[in-house]
């Protein structure tokens, strides 16, 4: 039977959130009920009920970087059982047939992979995210979070984490070079950037974190890069030149492409995990000249996840977090979008069941 | 002692070439004196000359496409005796110290290569090409011509063929991919452009070449092309959206990036060998989604420039070439630059002599 849940819903981009009962399907022999105990605010969550990424489905709930328990399977399911810790990031289902998919890269479906919130499932019905006290979930979609990894703190892991966790596995953060580690810069110290930092430093590499100035210094250096620089700084690009295997970049704004390419040595990566809402201009020759990469870099297959959420686990790394009430977060989008919240605010879903 | 050669001389961007002496140093003890047999003309050379890229040296040799055979050697070296077949391509000499030489990327040498012409050699003379009767270059610079290769058809592979070489094989071209060939666009069907379908076909890659028209279509198909597609097609890009793991850009005119990208299968890699004269605008979004990667490659190194030699010796593979006279070299340069060479101009220098 399908059953309701509190959850928080917009029912236009300008209302206020409101808590309200929604409608979970009646689990599917191979789907896992989870109970939410966390659930983390990303930008996309934002740029998507707002409807800055185009028309959204209302009513809406968002949220995909889901943590809790596992409260009921599916008669099919037999990864899972009850009381197991879990996760959902921001996909439930994908093809499982294509190209993509086979090789472990759900998120590139070739069919288009469902995703948390906002997208078409199978039934037709419209994905309803994990501001909400349950969600119902294809069991391929699950993640197991390791015992060491408390809820609020490992929900941003789901897709905060892997979006940084990705690129830097995929383009050698942690490989040495000539024996030494080898120089990482992140540029932009936010959700998605303090977990880069603290991952590409775990996986070994020397991490320079770049920002318009050095204000959180002191911050990136707890997270464990070796240095902050201030972009803003007279002669900042000329000083840098070609010191960087690899610039994992995080905001969201227009950037001098051509100028953060200087930056990296021959055969060195510039690795996009933002997106700015305009085109950026860069000359071919940025790149042929010393056989550089730019590279996007969207979240990461569901086997890639795993892996990072129990890196993380191993490393004792997890997101840097405000815990928000389910009745604060009207409040806490707004000082999300004002850069005010370090790094991420993660909503504790239990007192959704007060409000 | 120094000794003079005949050569192609400009004295200036808009003086038509003269065939004139121009004077070799003194060999040194890890010299070797090549005696040239064929010189490649390369768009570079043309761009160099006709002060395209900022102010030559003048009066000046160009040519980065040499071909001939061992006429002396000094006395520290080893590796190469009188009378081997040998061919010079981009560069004559690099710091030989840093990560990047250390790497066999001499091409990226971070105090900088040492071009085969227009720059300034360890002696401080500005370095002539190869449009002469000889060259003098250290032996480290120098790379060995397979027997199954005639000078002519070899000399355009020294830098045209190491140019689409290097990231073929980089990007993997020649791997496969769920057991079948990887899917490999070449766009444009010029000097580098001929020699990416030959080597990509060769690898064992299914070609298919990508040009404003088909015009060259039989061309491309007896190179080993598997079709031949006009981008000038209304649709094309919608009708060839994802089919590609990996496109060849060799020309140099301002093009669609975001159009091309979506030509790419997840993963794919956009490879810009052409270097247009703008700056090129693109949407991070284009590679995000896709995991897709821009990557920019610069001829190669030395020890992978054999590598290329001695694969198209293997698998029968040379320049389509045009043999020009020395007298003729004015005329062949506004041919090139008309598109009229099918696919390159060699300069036959035993024409120098009488001359």
């Amino acid at each position: 039977m399908p059953f309701t849940v509190k959850a928080l819903q917009k029912t236009g981009p300008d209302q206020p959130f409101q808590i309200t009962d929604i409608e979970r399907r009646d689990p599917r022999p191979d789907d896992v009920v989870i109970d939410i105990k966390a659930a983390g605010i990303c930008h996309s969550d934002i740029h998507t009920i707002r409807n800055e990424w185009g028309e959204a489905h209302f009513p809406l709930t968002v949220g995909h970087e889901i943590a809790g328990v596992v409260e009921a399977v599916g008669e099919n399911v037999t990864d899972w059982k009850v009381g197991d810790r879990v996760g959902v990031g921001c996909m439930v289902n994908s093809c499982g047939k294509c190209e993509e998919c086979r090789a472990g890269q759900e998120q590139a479906c070739v069919e288009g992979n469902i995703g948390t919130y906002n997208a078409i499932d199978v039934d037709e019905t419209v994905t309803q995210g994990g501001y909400a006290q349950k969600v119902v979930v294809n069991e391929k979609f699950v993640l197991r979070i390791p015992d060491a990894l408390d809820f609020d703190v490992a929900a941003p892991l789901l897709c905060a984490g892997i979006t940084s966790y990705a690129p830097l596995a995929r383009w050698g953060a942690g490989e040495l070079k000539d024996g030494k580690p080898k120089q990482v810069a992140v540029l932009g110290l936010g959700g998605l950037g303090h977990m880069g930092v603290k991952i590409a430093a775990a996986m070994g590499a020397e991490v320079t974190v770049l920002s318009r100035t050095r204000k959180k210094e002191q911050l990136a250096i707890d997270m464990g890069a070796a240095r902050m620089l201030a972009t803003e700084e007279e002669d900042f690009f000329a000083d840098h030149r070609g010191e960087f295997d690899l610039i994992l970049n995080t905001i969201s704004a227009d950037i001098p492409v051509d100028r953060y390419l200087s930056l990296l040595k021959p055969r060195g990566v510039f690795a996009v995990v933002g997106l700015p809402p305009e085109k950026q201009p860069f000359g071919f020759g940025s790149v042929i000249g010393g056989n550089k990469v730019i590279a996007g870099s969207n979240i990461g297959g569901i086997a890639e996840t795993q892996e990072m959420l129990d890196f993380c686990a191993e490393h004792g790394i997890a997101a840097d977090i405000e815990v928000v009430d389910a009745r604060e977060v009207d409040a806490a989008y707004d000082r999300v979008v004002a850069g005010e919240v370090f790094f991420r605010a993660v909503i504790d879903t239990s007192t959704l069941a007060s409000a």
